[in-house]
C-alpha cells in the first residue's frame, strides 16, 4: 500500500516518513521546501519504497500532476497531509501565510483526493483551535472553539472542510489534535530557541514572559506511535483525537533550567513579564486525552520525559 | 456613524439596511449582485443616506476602492459582512462555491478592516457550523464541530479567522448563528421551494424526504431586531450568539400542509424517504438560546407564527 505524506520534509512528516517505511509501506512525500528540509530526507531518501516530488501544493495543478507521476508507480491509498506553517508569529503579521499553506494546502488535498477518488486523509491538526478557554479541560468535545492566532484558525478552518468533505466523498478522516510536539529535527519551539539563544550568548538566557505558562509536550516519536494506533483501532467516519500524554505538564522555567543546566550550567536565566509569551500563545491548559486512552493508547513518555529527552536531542544536533 | 453591509442586496442584507436607515444611521452597502437582487434595494436606493457600490469583494483591490470612496463621504465604524454562498446544495458539488463566497469575502473584510482601521465586525454564521450532533441541544459551547457541508464548513471556518482577528487586531466581533430566517425577500428556502412547485404544478407537491425533519424557524424580522439587541447589549470581546425562538420548531409537513391551504388548497402533498432532506441537511436539532435570553431578548413570533406568516408574504410577492 502506498501513502502520500504532505510536508514530508518537516519535523513531524520526517519522522513519519521513517516510521511508515519501517513498517514496509510505499511513501510518496511531498514539500515546497519552504520550512521543511531536504536534509530531513536524507536518511531514507535513497530506499526504494520512497519517492520525493517537490511540489507547490497551494497551486492545485502541480499538485494533480505530481500525484500522477506518483500514481505511475501504485496508487495512492491515504494522505497524511502534514504541511503547513508552522510559524504562530508569522501569521499573526501576515495572514496570507496561514491561508495559503495551511487553509489552502487543505483545500487542494481535498480537490485532489475527489479528482484522484483517494478516500482516507488523516490530518495533523492543533490545540491551538481550543483557543484560549481558560482553566477549562480541553476535550475533543469543547467549545466555543475561537481560536486567537491565525495558525489556530487555519487549522480549525481546515477541520471544518475536511469534516464536510468526509459527509460528501471521503471514506474517513482523521483529525489528530497535536499539543506542542518536541524532539528532532525540530524547525521551531522553545527549546530550540532556548539552545539558539545560549549558543549566541552563553552566559545569558532571556526567556519571553514569566516562565510560569504551563504546556503539556509530547515527543515525537509517541506522536506517531499514537496517530499509527488510532488509525489503526478508530472506526468513526471522522475520528477527532487529542494527543498528548494527559498530565499537567511542565512550566518554562523547568524547560530554561534544564536547557541551561545540560548545555551552559553558568547562563544566567532572565525572565519577561506576564504570562503570555506572545500573541496567540494560551498562556496555560490542560489538555484533555481520555477519549484516546480509552482506545488504549498512553504514552511512553510524560512531559518531564519528553522535555528531557528533546534537550539532549537537540543540543547533539544543534549544540556545537 | 456609517455602517458597511456586504451583500446588502441579499435577504437579509436588504432588511438589515432598511432597519438601519429607520435608526438614522448612515448606511453603505455593496454587493456583487451573484445572488442578491438590485430590486431590494428599490425601497431605499434614493435615500440620501445610503449609497451603494456593485463590487466583487474577492478581489481585495476592488473591496478596498469601493472602501475608499465610501470613506470620502463618512467613516465606517463597522462592518456587517452578510454576503456568503446561501445556497448550500451548489456547494456540495463545487466547493470553490463556498470557498470564494463565504471565506475569502470573509478573509478579505478582516483585511480591509485591518488596513482602514475599521474595529468592529458583525458577522452572519450559521446554525450549519454544528453539524449532525443528533439529539444533543445546540449551545454556543457545543461540540465537536464537524459540519456536514461546504456552507456550514466555510461559515464555521470564517468564523475561526475573525475569532484569530479580533484578539489580534478588531476592537470587538459579534458572530450570530442563524437559524432558518424565514420571510420576503428569500433568495431560497423550502417555502419558496413549495410556492415555485405549487406555481408549476397545483395539483401536486412532491416533499424531499419524509417531511418529519423538524426545524426551529425564526422571521427575518425577529432576526433583525436580536442582531441590533446583541450588539447593543453585549460587551463580549467576541460574542457569539445563536440566534432563534427557542422553541422546538415546526415539521416540513407543517410548511407544506399550511402552504397548500394557503396557496392551492386543491393540491396534494407527495412524500419522499428518509429524514434527510439533501445531503449536507440536518433532520433535526434543537437550537439553544438560552444565552440570549438570558442577556434579554425573546423573539416576538414562535417558528409556528413565523412560519404562517412568511407563507403569506412569500404568496403575496411570489404567488402571481
Amino acid at each position: 500500500m502506498a501513502v502520500l505524506i504532505t510536508g514530508v520534509a518537516g519535523f513531524i512528516g520526517s519522522n513519519l516518513a521513517k516510521a511508515l517505511l519501517d513498517q514496509g509501506y510505499k511513501v510518496f512525500g511531498i514539500d515546497n521546501f519552504c520550512l521543511g528540509n531536504p536534509r530531513n530526507l536524507s536518511i531514507f531518501k535513497n530506499q526504494g519504497n520512497f519517492k520525493f516530488i517537490e511540489t507547490e501544493m497551494s497551486n492545485v495543478n502541480a499538485y494533480k500532476d505530481a500525484v500522477r507521476r506518483f500514481h505511475e508507480y501504485e496508487s495512492i491509498e491515504e494522505i497524511w497531509h502534514l504541511a503547513a506553517n508552522s510559524e504562530i508569529m508569522a501569521g499573526i503579521y501576515d495572514s496570507h501565510k496561514d491561508l495559503n499553506n495551511t487553509f489552502m494546502t487543505t483545500f487542494t488535498t481535498l480537490e485532489v483526493m475527489r479528482s484522484f477518488n483517494i478516500k482516507k486523509l488523516l490530518f495533523a491538526s492543533s490545540s491551538a483551535i481550543y483557543g484560549d478557554l481558560g482553566n477549562r479541560k480541553l476535550s475533543e468535545d469543547s467549545g466555543p472553539l475561537l481560536p486567537i492566532s491565525n495558525y489556530g484558525a487555519m487549522k480549525l478552518a481546515a477541520e471544518a472542510i475536511i469534516s464536510a468533505a468526509t459527509e460528501i466523498y471521503l471514506e474517513q478522516s482523521f483529525i489528530f489534535r497535536f499539543p506542542n510536539v518536541i524532539g528532532i529535527p525540530a524547525t521551531h519551539g522553545v527549546i530550540l530557541d532556548f539552545v539558539r539563544k545560549l549558543k549566541i550568548t552563553p552566559n545569558n538566557l532571556d526567556v519571553l514572559g514569566n516562565g510560569r505558562q504551563q504546556k503539556s509536550y509530547l515527543h515525537v516519536e509517541d506522536l506517531i506511535d499514537a496517530m499509527l494506533f488510532i488509525r489503526k483501532k478508530s472506526i468513526e467516519k471522522v475520528a477527532v483525537f487529542n494527543i498528548g500524554s494527559g498530565d499537567d505538564g511542565v512550566a518554562v522555567r523547568f524547560i530554561a533550567e534544564e536547557t541551561v543546566r545540560e548545555f551552559s550550567p553558568d547562563a544566567t536565566i532572565k525572565y519577561g513579564e506576564g504570562m503570555r509569551g506572545w500573541i496567540g500563545d494560551v498562556p496555560r491548559f490542560t489538555f484533555c486525552v481520555d477519549k484516546l486512552n480509552r482506545l488504549g493508547w498512553m504514552a511512553k513518555n510524560d512531559s518531564k520525559n519528553a522535555v528531557l529527552k528533546a534537550i539532549k536531542e537537540i543540543i547533539a544536533k544543534e549544540g556545537t
